[in-house]
């Protein structure tokens, strides 16, 4: 079982649905991140708050496999994000994103902690996860995240890091606006040409497209087929905790570790919709998480006959 | 191996593309569903075409496992369709949709055909498709296709079908408008109220969504990812045969064998893609699909550690 560095933002997010207000909860990318992935394996969070986030924040990752020892605290406002979805949770209007503490974020990895074999680079700016990368020593595997802010704004910056980078966890929209590719699989093949040898497209309801590493075939998974989506903020931040915890729990990379890795990470985002933030996260269960994953394969086996 | 009675339209297409226009080609829901079925058991195929259709027809039925008695020849000139698709092959708009002899269209089963083990209703006037259940005997299985068109104008005619129907196949569009439900989960069940105990909901490039008999859990499968994708017309209709094909050819009707129709179907469907009208389908060997079935079992492969 090997330990997962993780890098990223923890916010303050206030979120308005048509079920109703969430205000001032804990959020943020690493957050989201290094719940799914505790329920795996241990996490190091690397990241920054300010003076404000106090017990709250402790009280969430308290219990849990996450060391908080890269966790900066630093004067002033902790990040804060406020969204608010429309009527079919498919349409978000981000209402304000304040940075605070955030906008100054020099990630500073712990001695103790740079030989850790696991590394996940969240969604921050790509000189921020370059800089991540030359404080850790040889990982195994390094995965990221990006976005289309990042892939406008800074694309070469964005490309240094792909060349460093083993998996990119992006959704459906990045890999095209990255690649120029309206097509998936050629957009996967195209982000292939720029480092990462496993490319994993997220694409919300309709479910993952994965490439696999040394020839490149495919790997899909549908969305668990849900009746009610509460929240789907932080659904793409815990799938990539659910898939990077679940490898780095096993250890080894391969076919059939990284198709179930994505089905664990699928399982944890099938969770996190179901209620407002992290809630739902914060009362699961491994029973709950092990039942969900058999449903998932009852929900796709098929055989020869 | 049970055989299939298969009802639906025989039709002239004209077919304009990004990459060339194909011009009277045959074309058709029952000429795909049929062609389509054809690799897997015996099709006995009810259309009417009109004296224009000639040996072209007969050449491309020749030599496949689909009887003919049923397909009436009339005085007049075969249905005829044109579309055109946009660039991204996403949007299509009809030209022009030419009933000719398919507007007077009776549906007769012949004697021999009357007691056909497996049924299938083509997407035709709800009425037609109630003069097809009055003439067959007790078939084991009634399958059925429909669309917008008539969910908006002959609803209470579908409605008395779909409670003589087992498995309803449709698109995921004609889902949420046949049962004002957004959501294809509530959507599918609501389908499930109405008569069919098995609900098949083709999702395009997504893939397939399928409620099971008995307890009404689902099956899930994505679409095979293509680089290229040449003409879908007919891809629906191909699904459908490949789909009932597979599940006549076994005869037994249980989860597993409903899951595997659900990959022969997506088997043919992504061969019928990838060249001009049927152009794919008359040249695909067992081989080949047998070999892109495993190509999809290895698509979404996993299993518990």
């Amino acid at each position: 079982m090997d330990p997962i560095l993780a890098v990223g933002s923890v916010a303050f997010d206030t979120i308005k649905n048509p079920f109703g207000e969430a205000t001032r909860v804990v959020g943020g990318s690493a957050t989201y991140f290094s719940v799914a992935a505790s329920f795996f394996t241990d996490v190091r969070l690397v990241a920054v708050v300010g003076d404000d986030f106090g017990d709250r924040g402790a009280a969430l990752f308290a219990g849990r496999s996450i060391d908080l020892t890269g966790l900066q605290t630093v004067p002033g406002e902790t990040f804060r994000w406020k969204g608010e979805y429309g009527f079919d949770l498919n349409q978000r209007d981000t209402i304000y994103t304040k940075l605070n503490v955030f906008e100054e974020f020099k990630p500073v990895i712990p001695e103790v902690h740079r030989a850790s074999p696991f590394v996940f680079l969240g969604n921050i700016h790509p000189r921020l996860q370059l800089e991540v990368l030359d404080q850790v020593t040889a990982p195994r595997l390094v995965a990221a995240d990006t976005m289309n802010f990042w892939i406008e704004g800074t694309r070469d910056e964005l490309g240094e890091v792909l060349k460093r980078v083993d998996v990119l966890i992006i959704n459906d929209a990045e890999a095209r606006e990255l690649t120029n590719e309206s097509n998936l699989v050629k957009a996967a093949r195209a982000i292939r040409a720029m480092g990462p040898t496993t490319v994993v497209i997220k694409r919300g309801e309709h479910g993952v497209l994965m490439t696999r590493p040394g020839d490149g075939e495919f790997f899909a998974a549908p969305a668990m087929p849900l009746e009610e989506v509460f929240d789907p903020t932080g659904a793409g931040d815990t799938f990539a905790g659910g898939f990077l915890g679940s490898l780095a729990a096993c250890g080894e990379i391969n076919d059939a570790t990284l198709a179930r890795a994505i089905i664990y990470g699928s399982t944890l985002a099938s969770f996190a919709v179901e209620d407002f933030s992290l809630d739902r996260l914060l009362r699961l269960t491994q029973d709950e998480i092990t039942e969900r994953f058999r449903c998932f394969r009852r929900l796709t086996f098929f055989d020869e006959a």
